[in-house]
């Protein structure tokens, strides 16, 4: 194994902990819910970590803010960049806004306009690409390079990855006040970040709990990777209505935390994550963006043997047109 | 003084503590937020409690779920009712809804349309009324009779006062972690509760701060009352764009615990009100609704003398149509 950049390194739980201090007064603690409807539906305990009533509409704040937050004053000076399908623009934009530092954000054309524009509004600089034939990251290394600014990755960063673990090392402290303890916890997975953060802090917290990715299907390249033990694509023709989770490759650094600890993935499709979402606004009153229902999805059409026992989800996001809402809650 | 009920009597700190543990799987513990441009341009250190980033999108869910979870079985298979011109209106559908009660809303004709069509989408059944002829309370009263519901009051309650409560106990305690001790506490107020729970929470956890009630001109009922040392009522013609704000007269057991425990109150106008949501925008990102930003709009206009200190105040609220918050945040 060949040495690597500090921020390319596996974050510990002690910075996980360190990061949940940075982030206290600027991210809400979002609260554990439970159904019995749902557990009856399941055939199984079921709690649901509510991180899509985070501020910004996403878990992405607790990572944006704690690498930022880090930053030095002369690298504040210049500003950052981000790419993202939305989450991570709005993250970063709001967390930049905070830390007063300029954000650019590079986003794909066709993201949900609420992202677009919310991100817009925030004082971000927006630079639009087209997400089939356009590279994100070479376009915001080149910013990077002209302008001295500093990249804020999605998910390639020991910083980034200790933020999101927070909603993880949050999670598992809820769930020891309450007295339960997770047979598996089911967290979706894109370039894999927040389930590489939360697997390091149950990992500590909760070690006997089994940690499953979920992806939409055609996008499951963590599962495929995790099976083969090495990072594999998926198909540039896939498409998916979770537009928060087409990432086409596992990333480097979080590959490198989940094929230690993931039990496995599992994918679902754009119906099944339709379901879930309807049935979070009628179990739970949530708004759920598509990208942010797959764990739900996977355990409503029971993708794993948890009958009888004790499941963890989280539901990561609530950033969605209300027209795309509208459109993929309407019963068929 | 003559016997109370119960429920009409002021609430315990400790009835304060007892709601925090059982709103703890329910509500987000939202955060507190600093900005040195808002600390600038106020002339004193200030600190946000952002509760409308609260699920419902306001405080009112925690009083609204820790009454509804009191009651007894029979209670909640006859079902609940409520009163309320949009806010208390979502907070008891959602709590009655995880409960698995029936509830009933008695809701002004023209309250926020987001607010009305939210709390129909919830499965409340809504019984609309106009709010300058027709005496809402009478309305619910006759559904309690006819129906054996159980009235779940917007303040007129121990348990809604200490589940409102919950805001200033968390507050205080979210102070005292980062070693801040407030000079003065802002709150809003319209009939009493939310800032009856926090002046109980803070006589507690922070006896030297001065918890001051912040109104809309026009329903500074609670100032002048204190002032007077009597209930007094506002002028039936007074408008003001802060809806959720709009009560006429102080209630008896809010003002009950309010003449004893705040410093005073002072009232803002809509142009001040909207340039507190204005900023609430820029400087946190957050959407506040008006009755939301009063506080904020108090401290801006220098209402109070903290020049040097150290003030908190509560952003209440987030539930403003989109069209509405447009029209009032426009620079002019």
């Amino acid at each position: 194994m060949t040495a690597q950049a500090w921020h390319l390194q596996p974050p510990t739980f002690a910075e996980i902990e360190a990061a949940a201090q940075r982030i206290a007064n600027v991210c809400a603690v979002t609260p554990v819910l439970e159904s019995p409807a749902l557990n009856a539906r399941v055939g199984a305990r079921v709690l649901v970590k509510a991180e899509c009533l985070q501020r910004t509409g996403s878990f992405k704040l607790r990572g944006a803010y704690n690498t930022i937050s880090q930053l030095l004053p002369d690298e504040l000076a210049r500003g950052v960049v981000a790419y993202s399908s939305g989450n991570h623009a709005l993250a970063v934009a709001v967390a930049a806004h905070m830390l007063a530092t300029h954000a650019f954000i590079v986003m794909p054309r066709d993201a949900p306009r609420a992202k677009l524009a919310g991100t817009r509004k925030l004082g971000a600089e927006v630079i639009e690409y087209d997400r089939h034939t356009e590279d994100r990251s070479a376009i915001a290394d080149a910013l990077v390079r002209e302008r001295g600014l500093t990249l804020v990755p999605p998910y390639e960063d020991r910083r980034i990855i200790a933020g999101a673990g927070t909603v993880g090392r949050e999670f598992a402290l809820q769930l020891h006040e309450r007295g339960a303890v997770l047979d598996a916890l089911l967290v979706g997975c894109s370039g894999g970040g927040l389930i590489a953060g939360c697997a390091t802090a149950f990992a500590t917290l909760s070690a006997a709990t089994k940690v499953w990715a979920v992806e939409p299907e055609g996008f499951d390249d963590t599962a495929r990777s995790l099976h083969d033990g090495v990072r594999v694509a998926n198909d540039p023709a896939a498409r998916s209505s979770c537009d928060s989770l087409l990432v086409s490759t596992p990333g480097v650094l979080s590959f490198e935390v989940n094929r230690r600890l993931l039990a496995g993935g599992v994918a679902v499709g754009d119906a099944e994550v339709a379901t879930a979402m309807r049935l979070a606004q009628e179990l739970f009153q949530l708004t759920v963006e598509p990208g942010g229902a797959v764990a739900l999805a996977a355990l409503l059409r029971g993708a794993l043997p948890i009958t009888g026992r004790t499941a963890g989800i989280v539901l990561t996001g609530s950033n969605v047109d209300a027209d795309t809402y509208a459109s993929l809650t309407a019963q068929r």
